[in-house]
């Protein structure tokens, strides 16, 4: 196990209507917010109603700014810090799902830098401040609500990048599974593919003696493959809806990577698939994931045996690791075919003509390369993509 | 799942040389700190000095108090109150495990307190403010280097009472295990029953579709049960002592009890057996809690043979889920047995004439029961100790 700090002061405040909070959490923090949402279905949901209800009764001021799309454009956060200067705006409300919280994260950053924003994410700065950021949780994936990265796209330059920085963690997050209820089936299985790529990233490490982390994060996979199947069958189901809500924070607030080096090479692919074509990134997982693990599991097929056995419940066959851990990843792919999530290349329209595009935009280490589990090259993202066509 | 709201800001520095930076981190909250600490141990190991060494490198001022005793006593923390107030200290730094950390968080309340810190104990007081501590953990146990709880004695009247307060949450808590390599063996173990009683107080709930919870708390679980036997072979096994510090924190920071209500009638037993009789807590938890259980299991078969099945690997007995249960409560008391714990009063010197002392002693609920799986009377508790005769 490795040294770690983890620090993670989001306060969860989870259940039925909780969102009736809103106003009175960002009272303690700001005297000016910015309602940050995306499209309109908040409006149709009626949520944006009680939040601006909330605030009001909370006499918290407020200008807002929606239409975040899916990807968060790079364009709408420039127009976020503008507004949030001009409107003397000291905390952040973002409602919705990871991009409307990312793009509220990077506003976050922008205002108080005197530069462009765009600089935290290309590495030209690293440090700065942020003002403070609260969630209303509309969509489980992301887990953005409580951790301390988001993901913007400069949209006319095609380039989807990440920034990790911990003053962005949002003071609360408050999610009321009841929120999720109206999430159509794709969507629900787009998230929690996220989420499990969100530990995945963590599970497979080079880092030995990791027992606890590894059994939670064991823990954590299990409860999104037990659920996911219930609550495409049954949208209004609340627990299944909670179950998936509360993992899909604790997949990504830290905890999963205490002690260990995670790896994410399969999100920086992603991320590149993402910004060079418009697919969901949960899709854009299931069909990268498979693809690594079946080109990297032969460097420990130790772990790729474990996750097969203690994650999908595969009969080890202790004469042939091997045949256990490919059953594991085959298992994997399985599942999300079942919650109708492509897992080629080709379901998405993408043959090999896209492959240079994504080799050329993913984001890669100062050694050029990608990933920890294994320190992948632009060949080995080749493979990959090969593997996934 | 039941709503809830989780908020935790302890700060973890967890691994190998961490407490080098007790003074820089005491820095940040306090001008003068109280160093609170037990007996000699600290001194004789050389971490009394490092401590020292790093509070005077950050240029922190203290004054310092010895001398806490297993179960910290009431006395000690009214000293420790009196010498806060005299010599202006703002932040006290535990540096020991859960008695010493429990004394400080009493003594931090009692500060700003303007009456008998105790009252906050007897229910005569419940909200208050508190001076911010710091923690230096030498034992896992307890958890409370990130709790909000603290247990303290008040040894004239043999009164073992706790409180519950958020305020009391360490701001960090520094976790070397390396630290924990001198622990002897009966300690190492009583710490490991503290730490699984934890666990399953929350785990044992009549709160339904609470499986992520349920799940972290099986992950956490076998992580001691793994973990333990083979420090007590390996004492200077860092990453044994590592997995089970880390376990430690995370069965009692309060992430295993989300959405789900506790049930802590062992730990209340267990609070009045150790008031009566100085027998160290998870000793007094190895014998009380399979006791509690044989009493109460048929209220939930389901998830005793659940709690057999999933952390104790019993092979499911189809046709008698009662069988299947059993075995799983007779393996938490021979996993006792095998670290070298007491499973029966008998065997720590207490016979039917002490049950009394016990019954008159536990701290009850508004109506008179304790316990929230089961409602306990003083006539269950009675059974309870006769079981665990």
């Amino acid at each position: 196990m490795n040294n770690f700090r983890f620090f993670n002061p989001t306060e969860i405040i989870f259940g039925k209507d909780t969102q009736s909070v809103a106003g009175a959490e960002t009272k303690k923090y700001g005297a000016k917010a910015l309602l940050h949402y995306g499209g309109g279905s908040i409006k149709r949901s009626g949520l944006y109603g009680q939040i601006v209800d909330s605030l009001r009764e909370s006499k918290v001021d407020f200008a807002e700014l929606g239409g975040v799309e899916p990807n968060p454009r790079l364009s709408l956060v420039n127009e976020g810090v503008d507004l949030c200067r001009k409107e003397g705006i000291d905390f952040i409300l973002a409602v919705g799902g990871g991009s409307v919280i990312d793009s509220a994260k990077a506003i976050a950053m922008g205002v108080p830098y005197d530069g462009d924003v765009w600089d935290f994410f290309i590495g030209r700065a690293s440090q700065g401040n942020a003002l403070p950021i609260g969630v209303v949780l509309t969509i489980p994936a992301a887990g953005s609500e409580s951790s301390n990265g988001c993901v913007i796209t400069d949209w006319e330059n095609k380039n989807k990048l990440h920034f990790d920085f911990d003053k962005l963690r949002p003071r609360f997050a408050i999610m009321n599974p009841e929120l999720t209820f109206t999430l159509p089936p794709y969507q629900t299985a787009c998230g929690a593919l996220d989420i499990m790529a969100h530990v995945m990233e963590r599970y497979f490490t080079q880092t030995r003696n990791v027992e606890l982390t590894d059994r939670l994060c064991e823990a954590t996979l299990k409860t999104i493959i037990q659920n996911t199947p219930v609550v495409l069958r049954q949208p209004d189901n609340y627990d299944t809806r909670a179950e998936i809500m509360w993992a899909g924070t604790i997949a990504n607030n830290d905890l999963l990577s205490t002690g260990r080096v995670g790896d994410w090479a399969s999100h920086m692919i992603e991320h590149a698939l993402s910004a060079t074509n418009d697919v969901a990134h949960g899709a854009g997982l299931a069909i990268i994931f498979p693809a690594w693990m079946k080109h990297v599991y032969r460097q420990d097929l130790h772990r790729f045996t474990q996750f097969a056995v203690r994650v999908w419940n595969v009969e080890q066959r202790f004469d042939s690791p091997e045949q256990t851990a490919l059953e594991g990843i085959d298992r994997l792919k399985s599942f999300s075919k079942s919650i109708g999530l492509p897992t080629s290349l080709k379901e998405i329209g993408i043959t090999e003509k896209g492959f240079d595009n994504i080799v050329k935009k993913y984001k890669r280490s100062g050694d050029g390369t990608v990933g920890n589990f294994v320190k992948l090259t632009d060949e080995d993202i080749n493979q990959i993509l090969e593997i996934a066509k």
